[in-house]
C-alpha cells in the first residue's frame, strides 16, 4: 500500500479469487462454475430484449426483478440485484454491520466475509465448524451482531435444514441473519420462504452457478421491504447503475428458462454423488455436499500435493492452505466427461505416488 | 430506513439518477448519454470477443487495460476498470479518505461527490464555485485533504487548463488529486500526461460519454502503479469480478474503433456550440461549455419552469433545484435532429409564456 492508502486500513488484506487462466488449456474444476453454458432460448430471449448501449441501463432494474418476484412468489419490493453475489454481500456489510454492530460467521466458510468485514472496518467473529465441520447455530447465541451463514456452506457443501434456520432467525429478532445460498439449487432447502414471516432475514443468490451466468456477474437478494429498502439506500449511494443491460437481458433470458436450469442442477447433482462414489471407492473420504462441488481428502495423499499433481496433468481444483482443511481439495463439479478424465487423473496419481 | 440499518449512516442521502423512463417516448437529453449507438465495428470486434458466460470474467481485465494502456500511452499497471465511473470513484474515496483525511471538492459538482463521502463515512467540505461558476484552484490551498475535480466541472461544463491542474497537484505532493475527466472528450484537454510525471494524481474516464456505452457501465482510472496498486487493493476487497465478460467485450470494440469515437465527439461538439449559438438569440445566458452538455438560464422564464414545459412536450432536460443553480437547466447534447426540436420547442415555450 502507498503512503497515500487510508491507515485505517492498513491491515486488509484483499480476496484472492481463484485461479482464472484465460488459455483455456485447463479443465476448471476449481471456482464452482456450471460446466454448461446458457441455453439457446436463454439466448433469443436475452437477444429480443437488448437496449440500446448507449442508454443508461434502468437502475430498478425492472424487468429481472419482476420476473424473480413472479418466480419466487415474492413482491418486487423485496427484491435487489447486485453486480454478482458478491455487491450484494457487501452491501449488507455497509447497511446491517458496524463499529458496534459485528459480523459473525463460521470460521471455515466464503472467505470472502472477513475481507468484506475489513473492507468496512466492521469487526468479526469466527465461530469454529464443529469436529465434522458443520454448523451448530447454538454456538450463534449472542445477540447485537449479524450473522453470516453459507449454506450449503462452502467449501464444506453442508446444509442446515431451513427449520434450524428459523430459529435462529426467530430468536435474534432485532439482528439480521445473512442466508448466503449461492449453491442451494444443487440439493439445498431454500430459505426464501421464511422472508414472508420475519423481517430480519436476507437471501443472497446468484445466477453464477445453476444460472450458468458467472461471466455475467449478477446476483439477487430476497428481503423483507425493510430490508431491500435498506440495500436499496446503499445501493443509491454506491452505484445506483450497478447492472448492465447486456447482463439484465441475459439474466431474464436465462429465467426465462427454468427447465434447462432444474435439468442442468439435475445433472450436476448426478455427476456430483457419482464422483463422491466414485472417490470413496478410491480411499478418499468426503463431506455430504449438497452443492456443486465436492470436498474430499485422502490419506494416501497430501492436499496440497494432490493439488499441484492435478495441475499438471491439466485439471485445476482449489486448494486452501488453512488449518483444519489442508488435507481437502474442493473440486466443482462438471460435465461426466470432466469428471471421468478428473477421476482418471487421480487414479493416476495415487498409483504414481504409492510406487 | 429500518432498526436494522446501521446508525452511524443514518443522515444519508442516496444519490438520485436522472430520469430514465424506460418507455423511450422522449426525446432524453437530461443524463448526458450520447445519442450514437457503438458503431458497427465496435459491434463486429466485441463478438469475436465473446466468451462463454458460464465461466467466472477475467478479474485482471487484461483485454481493456492493455488497450487502454496502448491508447494512453501508459503501462497496464497504471489502468484500472471500474463498473463505471462511480464504481472508482467510489474505490477512490474508500482507499484515499478517512475520517482523519476529508474529502474536498466544489459545492457545484457531480452530485455524487457528497453521497460518497457520507457512505463511506468521511467528512468532506465543499468549496463555493465563484460568481461565474468557475474554480478557483487557490481556494484548495489547505492540505492533508483528498481533492476531487470534475474537469470539465458538471453541470457547469467549464474546464480548467491541465497547467492549473499542475500547479495543484505539485503544490500538494502528499495528498491525491483525482480530476474526473467524465467529459474530457469534448473539447477539454486531459490531465493522464500529469500521471506520468506526479505519483498523486488519478484521472477517472468513462465509456458511458464520448463512448456510447453508458448502457455497459464501465470506467476506467489512470494513474501512477501505487495509487493504481492501492484502487485494486480495494477492487479486490470488494468485487473481484466488477466487470462482466459482455462488457469487457464491447468495451475493446468501442477501443478498436476510435476513429468513430472521435467522429462523434466533433459531431457533438459542433451539435452543441450551434445550439449554445442559438440560445443566445432566443435570450439565453450560456456557460461556456466544453462537454457534451449546455448549462443554459434566461431571464424571460424560471429553470424550473422551463424543465416542467419541456417535459410537456416530449423534450427531458435535467433541473436541479438547488441554490446557485435553480434559474439553470442541463441539455446534454444529442443528434442535430434532436437539438433542433430542442430549440424549436423552447422557442415555443418562450412565446406562449410571453403571451
Amino acid at each position: 500500500m502507498s503512503r497515500f492508502f487510508t491507515k485505517t486500513l492498513s491491515a486488509l488484506e484483499p480476496y484472492t479469487p481463484g485461479e482464472q487462466p484465460q488459455d483455456m488449456k485447463y479443465i476448471k474444476l476449481n471456482t464452482n462454475e456450471s460446466p454448461f453454458e446458457p441455453s439457446a432460448k436463454a439466448k433469443a430471449v436475452a437477444a429480443e430484449h437488448e437496449r440500446a448501449l448507449n442508454l443508461y441501463s434502468d437502475p430498478s432494474c425492472k424487468l429481472v426483478i419482476d420476473k424473480l418476484a413472479e418466480l419466487y412468489d415474492v413482491d418486487p419490493e423485496n427484491v435487489i440485484l447486485g453486480n454478482g453475489s458478491d455487491e450484494l454481500l457487501f452491501f449488507s456489510f455497509r447497511a446491517f454491520c458496524d463499529e458496534d454492530r459485528k459480523a459473525v460467521f463460521p470460521d471455515i466458510s466464503y472467505g470472502f466475509y472477513p475481507v468484506f468485514a475489513q473492507i468496512n472496518k466492521v469487526p468479526y467473529n469466527e465461530i469454529p465448524l464443529k469436529e465434522d465441520l458443520s454448523i451448530d447455530t447454538s454456538d450463534y447465541k449472542e445477540t447485537g451482531s449479524t450473522i453470516y451463514i453459507a449454506n450449503p456452506n462452502a467449501p464444506t457443501g453442508l446444509t442446515l435444514p431451513v427449520s434450524t434456520i428459523e430459529e435462529l432467525v426467530k430468536s435474534h429478532p432485532d439482528d439480521v441473519v445473512v442466508i448466503d445460498e449461492a449453491y442451494v439449487d444443487f440439493g439445498g432447502d431454500s430459505c426464501v420462504r421464511l422472508t414472508k414471516k420475519y423481517d430480519n432475514i436476507l437471501v443472497i443468490q446468484t445466477f453464477s452457478k445453476s444460472r450458468s451466468l458467472a461471466g455475467a456477474r449478477i446476483g439477487f437478494a430476497i428481503g423483507s421491504k425493510v430490508l431491500i429498502n435498506d440495500m436499496n439506500t446503499v445501493k443509491f449511494s454506491v452505484n445506483p447503475y450497478n447492472i448492465n443491460s447486456m447482463t439484465m437481458a441475459m439474466a431474464y433470458g436465462v429465467l426465462c428458462d427454468e427447465e434447462q436450469t432444474k435439468a442442468n442442477c439435475r445433472i450436476i447433482a448426478e455427476n456430483r454423488d457419482n464422483t463422491i462414489k466414485a472417490l470413496k471407492e478410491l480411499g478418499f473420504e468426503t463431506t455430504d455436499s449438497k452443492s456443486n462441488f465436492i470436498f474430499a481428502k485422502s490419506d494416501k495423499i497430501s492436499g496440497g500435493e494432490l493439488y499441484s499433481e492435478l495441475k499438471k496433468k491439466g485439471i485445476l481444483v482449489r486448494h486452501f492452505d488453512k488449518e483444519r482443511i489442508r488435507e481437502y481439495n474442493r473440486i466443482s463439479v462438471g460435465t461426466k466427461e470432466q469428471m471421468d478424465a478428473f477421476l482418471k487423473a487421480v487414479s493416476e496419481i495415487l498409483e504414481e505416488t504409492s510406487r
